[in-house]
Formats: structure tokens, sequence, C-alpha cells
């Protein structure tokens, strides 16, 4: 796969152009450590405060800063609940617009477990067990893995 | 798309198994913002190390330690170039381990293009100029991005 850039950004040393690049604000938002695992635990179903921060090893306080910013970027909600004879609580859970983000950790996964094997969880497709692996495709359905990309501004 | 989790890491709370997770590995390694801008840059196809500095907006060192960073994890490789009269220096370009990783940016990027809309650049199939997706698919080819994923060890 090759990418041409194109348009604004082809003029390559226009650094606010590069910058405007959909890839960095979206890293921007959900590149940390902390945003990485709080993800992960929500889209393997954890949805309390209590049990981010006892399964992602995080602080308190670093769960509770991050939880609230991927709230309002939208890619998590809050939906409270109650236990017996408790105070009601937040639970966190995706958006789908966190939903679709899960695509690029699967991503980053999968490239990880090629390349940089060792014993630890593994992706698979729950309907055959095979591996999963990330592929590119467009809008109008063309598959884009081999092809070529044109990034433009 | 709902992953499950299964085997050791279905223990929730079993901190360890998780962490051996290959997503986290994979961000341990190339989840900051200089080696995605690095990426991007050598996916866009800058390869000398003052194109790298100028473009990204990064700091002669964070490039200089990054770069060499990306160069020992396998995903850059450095060719020597000379120029008319100059010393010989190192270009840096991506192995296949480091096109790999596109797919990731280019979900990232495509998930920024739908979330976080702002005037900058997107990326586009050049066969139809539709806009880049990400997908997810297995080994045996089965497209997974509405299916069920494993996550198991």
């Amino acid at each position: 796969m090759e990418i041409h850039v194109a348009g604004r950004i082809a003029d390559a040393d226009r650094g606010p152009a590069r910058e405007a690049c959909s890839i960095e604000r979206a890293f921007s938002l959900v590149g940390t450590r902390s945003a990485v695992l709080l993800l992960r635990e929500a889209a393997y179903g954890t949805r309390r405060f209590d049990d981010f921060v006892r399964r992602t090893g995080l602080t308190e306080a670093v769960v509770a800063g991050r939880l609230r910013e991927l709230v309002s970027a939208g890619v998590l909600a809050t939906e409270p609940y109650q236990d017996e004879g408790k105070r009601t609580r937040q639970a966190y859970v995706l958006t789908d617009s966190g939903r679709e983000l899960l695509p690029v950790l699967v991503a980053l996964g999968a490239w990880g477990q090629v390349h940089l094997p060792r014993r630890g969880a593994s992706l698979t497709h729950q309907g055959c067990g095979a591996l999963v692996l990330s592929d590119l495709t467009c809008e109008k359905g063309h598959d884009v893995s081999d092809g070529d990309i044109v990034a433009s501004a």
C-alpha cells in the first residue's frame, strides 16, 4: 500500500496543514495508554469505575480524569446504576462512536500479534477461530489494502 | 462488533494476563504522538532527518530518539544516501512491518474524519476517490466488522 499526498498538504513543509490531519486529531484524543486501556476494558465489558481501576492498573485519579474526557468526547456514555442499599453511581459504556474505535484497537493488536509475538491475549473470529486481521476498504467497497491511498487537503 | 473475553484473561482481575494483551504491547511501541507523526510522514514519503523534523514540528532530539527506537523495533530501516559533496547520511524508510502498521493509522484517521470533523487531510482510495475505511477480517477471509471477536489467552 502506498499513500500519495495531494492538495494543500502536498506542500510538505506546511506544518499546519499536516497538523489538520485526522490521524493526529484522533490520536490526540484517544492516543494515551490510559485511554487505550480503558477503551479495551470497555470493549471487554467493564462498566464500573472500581473495575476499570483494578483491571487497568491505572490510578483512580488517572481513570477518573480519562473517563471524564472520553465521556465528553462522546466515546463513552454514563449510565446510572444502584446496588442494594448503596447510592446511585455511574457506569461507563461505549457509545456508537466508541464502538467504531474498536477496529483501531483490534488493528493495533493484530499487528502486535504478528510483530511483537509473546504469550498473551489474541483476538480471533468467534465464527471460525481464525486470527483477526485489519483491512482497508473504501466507502464504495473496494479493497484498498494493496491499493493506493490519496491523502489530500 | 462485540469482543468476548475467554480463557486466562476472562478472569478480569488478573491484571498481568490483560497486560500481555497485544494491543497494549503494540501501543507501548508505537503509541506516542512522535511515533505516529513520524510513521505518517514516512508513509507520505518523507525519508530524511531534516524533513522529518520540519514536517512534524518535533524537536531534533525527539525525532532522533524516536527514529532510533522505530529502527530498532524493525518498523523503519535506514538507507545511506550522499548528496553531492556532502558526507553520507541515513535515510529512513518503512519496512514491511512498518507498512503493516499503516492500516492502524488509516483506521484512526478514518474514525477522526467521521467523529472529529474539521477541515484537514482526508484519506481516499486513488482508484475511485471514496473515503478509506478500516475493516476487520479474519485469516480465513471472513468479514468480522459486524461479527464477534474473542479475546483469549
